[in-house]
């Protein structure tokens, strides 16, 4: 079996239990349920939840052990994407190839799709506590670690900024700040979360924070170069949209050689990180890898 | 000291604290934290947090043991307001006598600070985890008992049905649904949390849970009784807007009379319930007897 097979198993496990999570046995008012499905089940590479799966097993526990956190990362990485779109973010009609969800359901339902995924996502996180293989101080550290990920600390403070930016012109500083936070954040929580919710000790989970951060940085380096080079039928949605509003990106930064040596860099360096941590890394390998050579 | 001045003790030992969860020491990107703090800071009765500080009380545990957990109840209520007034939901210019936070800050920032505040809110509640005289078995069930009552099958729900609902006819049964989750759900929260985070029996939690679920419905009548009766000076937001849009609202539906006896009602019965729980339950009593008699 190779990898790529591997991890779209892990990706059909994780579409499976997140179901679950997402059902109700009394679906009312039926609306909300169709449009949080609508966007988290709209082809997402469930590259979140796989981190976690993968950082968790290296710790020692089973995937579906701590599969409630992993889906939790998936769907606020689903609000975010539900908020970034809406006319007063960033104005876009087309998601992984499909009409977004303010297109599909109006405005208002579709901030309230967003609200509900976040909300969603701790209700789902906590439901770890109900394992007993996971000590409930361990599920508090990983859920707060989510909450640092997804907040203004995290991903929150990365738009903000990213919106507060177009059309001006930034310092690396900022650049820098911005790509840390916006998508990296999130992919440092689902690495972290693994590890915590194992109970590992504070050095290991370092390394995984580190780990984390690095190939955070470097997928949102290239979704900013994947947005300048491919086509908007690889990607599902409008691309050059970035560079066309004066976004803030590392392309029209540093150019896109430039870029695309510099997470090849962090892509190297978080393999680095791999080989001090003890255990089966591979996977973390794999995705690390995967985060360069990706074409949408 | 009357119970009104030490309701109002109990609100500015609130909002201190809660100026301190939301400081960072590294405010950056500003426009974020002044955001959070100009709609968190506005004016609000800090109905919810007191309800969580008085039943914690009665169930054995300091005001200030559970202050994460209320001032997250304020946080989450003070989000919803925020996207509630948003264009593409009730589109409100006015809250609490001062502009709305995307008059204010823009519809970007506005959504942004709603979704900072939720996200705020639940790793606020998660501090309580470092308390050492509350279980973290006991913070897990207190912070899903938010998301439940925040979620949707709490606010989230009421808030669609309430958008979904407007200029049609709806039935008893939908009014009902509507009135129980989109006020009631949180304030129910509210006050289960305290029971819960002092780690208090199945049995006594129900009945806290009676109460709440009673003066929830009680609130949110009053709050359409008073949108009909009071001036938009008292309540620091334009009036009549609800019977104006044709909303689904108790007086709409029963009447204003029949509406003024069902909170009546609903308090009495709440205050019974009080009867049964073990300890000085005189301030929650004061609360649900404001409940009706307030007059913004």
């Amino acid at each position: 079996m190779t990898k790529k097979i591997y991890l779209n198993d892990l990706a059909g496990l994780i579409d499976k239990n997140m179901a679950g999570y997402i059902s109700d046995t009394d679906e009312y008012p039926p609306v909300i349920y169709d449009a949080m499905r609508y966007s988290l089940f709209a082809g997402g590479k469930r590259v979140r939840p796989i981190l976690t799966l993968l950082s968790a097993k290296i710790c020692g526990l089973k995937y579906i052990d701590v599969m409630p956190a992993a889906c939790a990362m998936e769907m606020i990485h689903t609000y975010s994407l539900i908020h970034d779109d809406l006319p007063a973010m960033d104005d876009d009609d087309l998601r992984r190839g499909k009409p977004t969800s303010h297109k599909k359901f109006g405005e208002a339902v579709a901030i309230l799709a967003g609200d509900a995924l976040l909300t969603k996502a701790f209700e789902t996180a906590l439901l770890c506590g109900k394992n007993k293989k996971i000590k409930p101080a361990s599920v508090i550290a990983a859920v707060s670690e989510m909450a640092d990920g997804a907040g203004v600390k995290g991903m929150i403070g990365g738009q903000v900024v990213d919106i507060t930016s177009e059309g001006k012109k930034i310092s690396n500083k900022t650049l820098s700040y911005l790509h840390r936070c916006k998508t990296g954040a999130l992919i440092r929580a689902s690495v972290v979360m693994g590890a915590l919710l194992s109970g590992a000790d504070s050095k290991q989970v370092s390394l995984f924070r580190s780990f984390g951060e690095k190939i955070g940085l470097a997928f949102q380096i290239v979704d900013d170069v994947l947005d300048v080079t491919s086509s908007a039928g690889k990607m599902g949605k409008n691309t050059q949209k970035d560079s066309n509003a004066f976004k803030a990106t590392y392309p029209g930064h540093y150019g896109l050689e430039a870029s695309k040596k510099a997470a090849d860099k962090l892509v190297v360096e978080a393999v680095e990180i791999l080989g001090k941590i003890n255990g089966d890394t591979s996977g973390l390998k794999e995705i690390a890898l995967y985060f360069t050579k990706r074409d949408h």
